[in-house]
């Protein structure tokens, strides 16, 4: 089997923070083999939106995204914190490249449709063109990737990254072996969000839903969750939620088992 | 010799005007053979600018570039006008890929130095990564180049369209055979601006000078043409400059020759 792929996503609120996103890409750059940087926007297009007079509406953590949201978000995502990180990775050594899911037909997405809610431009994942993204690795080319997606008639979609980085370890682990690690601004998982000491270090998946039954976890953790409980019931045996800063230690943070 | 390759510049106002830029993509679209499309941003990143609060400020046709500046021309090029393309070029099945001078580090540039005025993040083109362009055309993959560039220790430069088309067409007329098109929102080179019927059709750079000493060729027209007359005395032998709805026409527009 070729060698192993190690897919990032990194979110949350380092993508707002140039210190701790430097210190995440300074960190990040070194890691040995092949890799794929996905990100998120944090609150920038929340704040740019504000400052364009457009309201931001979340429904159960995410975005309702409107032609002029859209705008915003496409804006953000693929154009300034794209390219801020992929300047900030060539002046590292790493030859990154950073794409949206339009670009090369990387991913396809369909607009959601939901009976009660129209979350407006949000795509739900159809399809990841992974021959794209293995020729760009066998190139040495480092994909970086914003969570925007089309829909193959000319319009872009708002995805959320997360999902992305789950369907693309998915669509990806049918050829290669690949490693997945979900950085943010905690330590982990923590059995009390406010106390960085309750981290929980080892979890196997069949245990998540009980943890979520007690609410021990709770709100924006349990989308994340269970994201990561469906890349361990298809075939990815080890994910890993560590802080940003710890992307290179592969000790820290929870790690999740199948 | 191996194909040659269409490098056209789409700019001007047609960059704002949503139907105008779908003509031209549905006219450039069916275009055979390996092609490159370089976009500038028209008037949107002003207009982002404005709404932000930021104040625009223009040198000889350049924009003075501020950090705020470049965070919004990154946004406005790299992001909202060079994915929109992308998605309507999947739309008209060219499996086009967006990319800005940072990605695959594609045009290394430095910050342009000025005796007397302070451009900010503007940038000078040093060098442009062929490897990488012919890399992405040979895997079918038509690169769509927004004019933001890098100057390798991690900072992003706003660098003017015009100039990528032309030092793009330098570095790959090394390898290639390539047609240069410059469309705009003119029929082309105009003796009298407000009067289409004066169009010139055919004109040898050499004569060029002459119509900037009589002031035929005026203001920002001044720039664009002396381009065109840069890449005609560094053996591209033939340049066109067309109106964006006439890309598919090669009898339209003017002909410069050397």
């Amino acid at each position: 089997m070729a060698a192993k792929i190690t897919i990032v996503k990194i979110g949350g609120n380092v993508i707002d923070d140039n210190q701790l996103l430097t210190t995440f890409l300074e960190k990040f750059s070194p890691i040995e083999g092949d890799k794929i940087l996905i990100h998120g926007g944090g609150k920038i297009a929340t704040q740019y939106a504000e400052q364009l007079g457009i309201e931001t509406q979340m429904v159960n953590g995410r975005r309702i995204t409107n032609d002029q949201m859209l705008d915003v978000v496409t804006m953000v995502y693929a154009g300034l914190v794209n390219k801020k990180m992929v300047a900030q990775l060539q002046a590292l050594n790493i030859n990154a490249i950073g794409i949206c899911g339009a670009d090369g037909n990387l991913i396809q997405a369909k607009k959601r449709v939901h009976p009660e809610i129209d979350f407006g431009f949000v795509g739900d994942i159809e399809r990841v063109n992974t021959s794209l993204l293995l020729h760009l690795i066998d190139q040495s080319l480092m994909p970086v990737i914003s969570p925007i997606t089309h829909n193959t008639s000319g319009n872009l979609l708002n995805t959320n990254a997360d999902t992305i980085c789950s369907s693309i370890a998915l669509a990806l682990a049918k050829e290669r072996e690949v490693s997945v690690v979900f950085c943010f601004d905690k330590l982990g998982l923590l059995k009390d969000i406010k106390d960085e000491s309750s981290l929980i270090k080892n979890i196997q998946y069949k245990q998540i839903k009980s943890l979520v039954d007690e609410k021990i976890i709770v709100e924006g953790m349990i989308a994340k969750v269970e994201n990561i409980a469906h890349l361990l019931e298809n075939h990815i045996s080890v994910v890993r939620l560590c802080h940003a800063t710890h992307i290179d230690e592969p000790e820290m943070g929870t790690t999740f088992t199948s």
